[in-house]
């Protein structure tokens, strides 16, 4: 417990219907509001121009950007930074509204648009491709306010942008990105479809476990992730059954919300290092990528962590402490497969209709940020292996 | 679980030796720090012309301001400000380097020297004295360093002022007050004093207990505290007998921390609600006014937070969850006083040399920001029969 470095929102605001609070919450960032948003439901149902009206009341100006629907790629970075550039002014602030597509865009654009270079495309400064180019302006002030209970990306300080081709799926990453707000108001997920609740939920349950073994693992985050873990496995399955379970919907955003605190300090593993691959390769959802590998990674570490993760088995099983560690852990793993088959959620490859040629591509690409913190080191034939297990 | 707000330092560093990278912390906050420093030791030892040293070396000019040794008066606030205002500089940022006191000092200055108003006196500006003014314009950007185990000042919104005549202790309270970085080298309490490492420590032990049961107790606060109370109950012994024992000043060191988090987001109660009025009447110390009353506001706030109370206790003295409630509370009150006698801080009014006279006033002065958190309502009686009973 000895050494440790903790990056966090300056500003945690949650609660049903707290949205109607962005006014305040805004005015001290600056004059004008880039909006990135990316919920059309969201925008059907009027409560983005019911945001806007209460922006506007508050004396901030908004400037719209195009809606994101999907994970944002190279190309829509740019094209949104070229587009802002020449407009922006002195007092500029982004508020970032929707699931981690449209935090991660917003997030992008608000670490690009200060930046002087004003030619160099976002793949210039992604981890592990481009020219490394680091943000020299820090980023304008962010207010994320997420949609769906999963990436957590209100409260880390990367942004992850995709390319199919080249294929890879990378972060722009820096401290000075972590959002100045986080305004989580569960009743914005209230709308969330069956598939994108489940996924979403999965990717925060994925973030809980890797953070809680990773090398980088610290005494603060451990207490979140004890608290988080049962809360996410109690209120997934109430959600499945009945969506509109707000007091679940609450449990799930809190725990997103410390899923994202949890990576941005302790780091990820195995499954956060695979799902990027089969994003880019095969297209698979960031969440659906997560829930797919989650299983197999903690059987994969098991035998290096094992006293670790029957800790968290104690706590989420209720277990007497007279059961062993092996046995813990293990039931343990049994109840996220359950969780996963009662989610619906791809458990084979074949599920997802990936070819097992793939596999060597899959296993070339896992190789980052996220498998640096897995706690067993694993090659790249180790990754390999672990996929042809899963392929039928 | 509903509805909370969260404010937190941006970023904590925590370790033993880290004090040596604050040239790297402080390059990114400005150009000119103003030093406050409350530790004579460690000016005596040579650190502090080592930190001064790094800063330099990372192109930082410093600015250095007297040392204090004592809890905060309006008259320090004032004087410190009047000198350095018109030697104020656009990039000017604090480091504040010592226990409580100084931390506070550090605090105060950097909210007010930016304030356009010239000669309003810190008074004007504190809580339930003076003029109500708020601070019109962002406070200087801060680095804690605290160099105590105690009052988590690194990681709280507030500055504590007392003024003898007339008598009040009250906060100065902006969000943005909130340190920068917190800067935490478990290294630097190696030097404090028996008196100090106890007094503060139960500081934080009390900050502990009164946020986990206080009016706007919250999950993510809680998961801290239900951390951080039984390292404190492991170190504090430990200190007493080895000064030394630097993995007990960690353990203090983070619990510490945790309590100031955990003041900042979900308030105290009793124990601090009358500590202000026993340090400015009868100039006893914030640490010791703290371990004076905890005892008695456990026992105070057992009939209405059993339950809450009866939670911890398991978790500190691993008690079987067939302990009921009442009498796990009470073998948890039983330890805290075991823990208050082991350490040597005063339990009765006359301890302090304390007169009885003075419990009207004492009682008249201990409404405030902290008493409005404590879960049981306390009539000005109450308290007052409350401190006859502890008069002997």
């Amino acid at each position: 417990m000895n050494f440790y470095d903790l990056l966090l929102p300056r500003k945690i605001v949650f609660g049903a219907g707290r949205r109607r609070e962005i006014g305040i919450l805004a005015k001290p960032l600056g004059n004008r509001a880039i909006l990135v948003i990316g919920s059309r439901t969201l925008e059907k149902l009027g409560i983005v121009q019911q945001l806007i009206g209460d922006l506007e009341e508050s004396g901030i100006s908004i400037l719209t950007t195009k809606t994101i629907s999907h994970e944002p790629e190279t190309s829509d970075v740019d094209q949104l930074i070229d587009r802002l550039r020449s407009s922006l002014l002195p007092h500029d602030f982004v508020i970032a509204l929707g699931g981690g597509a449209a935090l991660d865009l917003g997030k992008a654009a608000a670490a690009l648009l200060p930046q002087s270079i004003q030619d160099a495309p976002i793949t210039d400064y992604l981890e592990g491709v481009g020219q490394g180019l680091k943000l020299e302006s820090a980023p304008l002030p962010i207010i994320a306010v997420p949609t769906t209970a999963g990436t957590g990306a209100e409260a880390t300080k990367n942004a992850v942008i995709s390319s199919y081709s080249p294929p890879f799926k990378k972060s722009l990453r820096d401290d000075r990105m972590m959002p100045s707000v986080a305004l989580i108001d569960p009743e914005l997920s209230l709308h969330c479809p069956a598939k994108v609740t489940a996924e979403s939920g999965m990717d925060a349950v994925t973030q809980l476990f890797e953070s809680y073994v990773s090398r980088r693992h610290q005494p603060l985050i451990d207490a979140l992730i004890e608290q988080g873990l049962p809360l996410a496995f109690d209120a997934l399955p109430k959600l499945a059954k009945c969506p509109e379970d707000l007091e679940a919907r609450c449990k799930m955003a809190y725990a997103a919300l410390l899923s994202g605190i949890a990576l941005a300090n302790a780091g990820l593993g195995m499954a956060h290092g695979i799902a990027p691959a089969l994003g880019v390769h095969c297209r698979v959802s960031h969440g659906a990528a997560c829930a797919l590998m989650l299983p197999s990674t903690l059987r994969t570490n098991a035998e290096v962590c094992s006293e670790r993760y029957a800790k968290l088995a104690r706590l989420l099983l209720r277990l007497d402490s007279n059961v062993s560690d092996d046995i813990a852990t293990e039931k343990m793993i049994g109840r996220v497969e359950e969780l996963c088959d009662l989610l619906g959620v791809p458990r084979r490859l074949s599920d997802l209709g990936i070819d097992p040629s793939l596999i060597p591509d899959l296993a070339k690409d896992s190789k980052g940020t996220s498998m640096s913190g897995n706690p067993k080191e694993l090659s790249t034939e180790d990754v390999a292996e672990i996929l042809r297990k899963m392929s039928f």
